[in-house]
């Protein structure tokens, strides 16, 4: 039950659905996904109003004015920000503004208060171009029933003010899919024991934790188990309220791999047993109750190639996002990559700019074991199946990580 | 006081310090920065490690096996992952062992699980080439006293991993600033109150708070004030604990454009009161008690830019940060950009790859109330003081931001 990575992309991609909504406070939504899409309600700026603080009065009467040709008009309102007009003006008038206050009916323009001098109820405009550019129209950025932003957009700042502005304070987002982890291994113990011989800390389900934060979804860390088929099936079955478990050692061959036993006892329906990448290629994936099951490798660089390359894109469509696949940009190896390539494989790599040119190199050892490569990773090298050594020149395509 | 941008970053810069450390459970860790250099108290692995199921041996004995000529072998002993070995192996002789458990004294090899046929005691090796490389030797990934993770490093999937290898369940993370958010302006009111004619929502609160957590910041919201310097102030002191403040409205030449007099009236030295850039040159910055202060743009394009290049480097000094600055870029205009250019100019942008051209267009209309074009933004184009209209095809600099 060995497959390409596209064709166990496809089947758990198919498998899994949206969450559903919820509403959350406004300031709690940067990086939630949005759950609704957003109409104006209104139009914005809901009035013409100044974007400066000066004289709101008849543009086509101060156009020609300069210091020698001053305009002497009379200020007649005066209209705070939050204030609204008592009265138009008219040729020989003008009404002081402040910036976001609403223009007097007939204003067809302002002059900035720098460009003018005071003198009691006396204005004298000193310079009168432009005049008419300073207006922020009635709807000229939202208008009313206009689609805004779409469902499943990313609340970075701008869609956050944007949000704001809409009086959205508790807008519906998409509930974060809750991703419990089991690292399983007899040699395994939590991260604050102590140390002693044969026995290493649990590392994976630290790094998988960054991984679903990244993704925009939620650990929940059940800890590690024993090479245990009734240890490692009690602690999955004891987090029923989540939506994705993950598992990580126990997912190749050997008498000691426990997690296709772990699937027959606890009634999961076996997907495949392994991809077609490296590294990664132990992967089990199951399915029960409309849930889905991964069992990852012990090895923490293959783990986390597994994960980026299967079960991120799944918590990217579960979280409601539009794109589960992260930017993919073409590069040139600026360091040879000496070993062939049998199944398609991926390399830790850091990626930057030289003049127009876009550069990678692996980013140090890449052996199994190997978290150092991926610390200081910024980019992924996609290595096709069935690859020659590559010299430096090469080009080839890179996965843009974020999260570095 | 009006400074170029250069200036104003360099005195923000030398006047702000780094915050203290703390100690946060490492599930908690993920985006936060390192406060502490981490070295290694050990190997690791710990031991020479298989790094697959199959059989430890003397890798000399069996480097010719085919299954036409298979070595046979009698097996001496078992290793179970997280056991210890009993015995060493000799020539004639083979321990059956596990993923992650110690190989036995006198091996110098692994032949995997499925290069062999077990019956009994009696382990037949039908293929022995390259059994000498499936060991995972002593401290190949660290070693005792070997620096690992730099204080002022972001604690990626990679560190996190890395830390749990370590043992680090607390590691010292740097405190995140706390930056409390005052909107000004007699027009706003909360996102959560009625719109009434003349009035707008807070917006920029908003905004500036998800650009302060992408920061690493912690945002702390004080709400809105009227344009009154009592309310401003009493707004400012009561939030005694934060160490950044930021206002938005009201930084500009005008009566009611009173952050110059809320600073003279709260006793803080004012540094500048504008900087030389385009949206965002209404900033004064003031200092009280080692404190920074910020009077921000009420227009959120301007409010916005100014953060980007004014508040955000202060934050990531602060946070602990190694680097303050954004990843810059040379990209090709795929369209015109039509304005003249008298201070240095920040336009919102989208940039992509086409071949292995790195493209850049501008991501909508550019008003100082634009929150449309900072939605959709990957990218800011950075354009340079005096430029003339820029047409297609101009070699530009963009500044590549992460939120988008």
């Amino acid at each position: 039950m060995s497959v390409k990575l596209e064709i166990a992309q496809d089947i758990l991609l198919n498998l899994v659905t949206v969450m559903l909504t919820e509403r959350v406070a406004l300031s709690e939504c940067w990086r939630r996904i949005l759950g609704e899409t957003v109409r104006s309600d209104m139009d914005f700026p809901p009035f013409d109003r100044s974007p400066l603080d000066g004289y709101a009065l008849i543009a086509e009467e101060v156009v020609n004015a300069t210091p020698e040709n001053p305009v002497c008009l009379k200020q007649i309102d005066y209209i705070p920000a939050g204030g609204t007009p008592n009265t138009s003006v008219s040729f020989g008038t003008a009404c002081r503004i402040m910036t976001g206050a609403p223009l007097p009916p007939v204003a067809t323009g302002v002059v900035r208060l720098e460009d003018t001098i005071v003198n009691g109820d006396n204005v004298t405009i000193l310079d009168g171009r432009g005049a008419d550019k300073n207006i922020c129209f009635r709807g000229e950025e939202l208008f009313t029933g206009e689609e805004i932003v779409s469902e499943g957009t990313i609340i970075n700042a701008g869609v956050m003010g944007m949000l704001a502005v809409l009086g959205k304070s508790r807008p519906y987002v998409f509930r974060k899919p809750r991703v419990a982890l089991v690292a399983t291994g007899s040699e395994i113990i939590p991260v604050d024991f102590p140390l002693v011989p044969g026995k290493i800390r649990n590392s994976n389900s630290y790094m998988l934790s960054a991984q679903v934060a990244e993704a925009g979804a939620q650990t929940i860390l059940l800890g590690n188990a024993s090479d245990n088929v009734d240890e490692i099936s009690h602690l999955l079955e004891s987090a029923s309220d989540c939506d994705v478990f993950i598992t990580t050692g126990g997912a190749s061959v050997g008498d000691y791999d426990l997690i296709g036993e772990v699937y027959k006892k606890m009634g999961i329906t076996l997907l495949f047993d392994r991809v077609s990448i490296k590294p990664g290629m132990p992967v089990l994936a199951g399915i029960r109750d409309g849930k889905i099951y991964l069992g990852l490798s012990g090895n923490p660089a293959a783990a986390a190639i597994s994960f980026e390359q299967l079960v991120r894109p799944v918590l990217m469509k579960m979280s409601g996002r539009k794109t589960w696949w992260r930017p993919r940009i073409k590069a040139v190896l600026a360091a040879p990559f000496k070993k062939k390539t049998g199944a398609k494989r991926f390399v830790w790599a850091r990626c930057w700019q030289t003049g127009t040119d876009i550069l990678v190199e692996p980013s140090g050892a890449q052996g199994n074991g190997m978290l150092k490569s991926a610390m200081g990773a910024n980019a992924l090298i996609v290595i096709p199946e069935n690859s020659p050594p590559l010299p430096i020149g090469t080009e080839v395509e890179v996965i843009l990580l974020a999260d570095a």
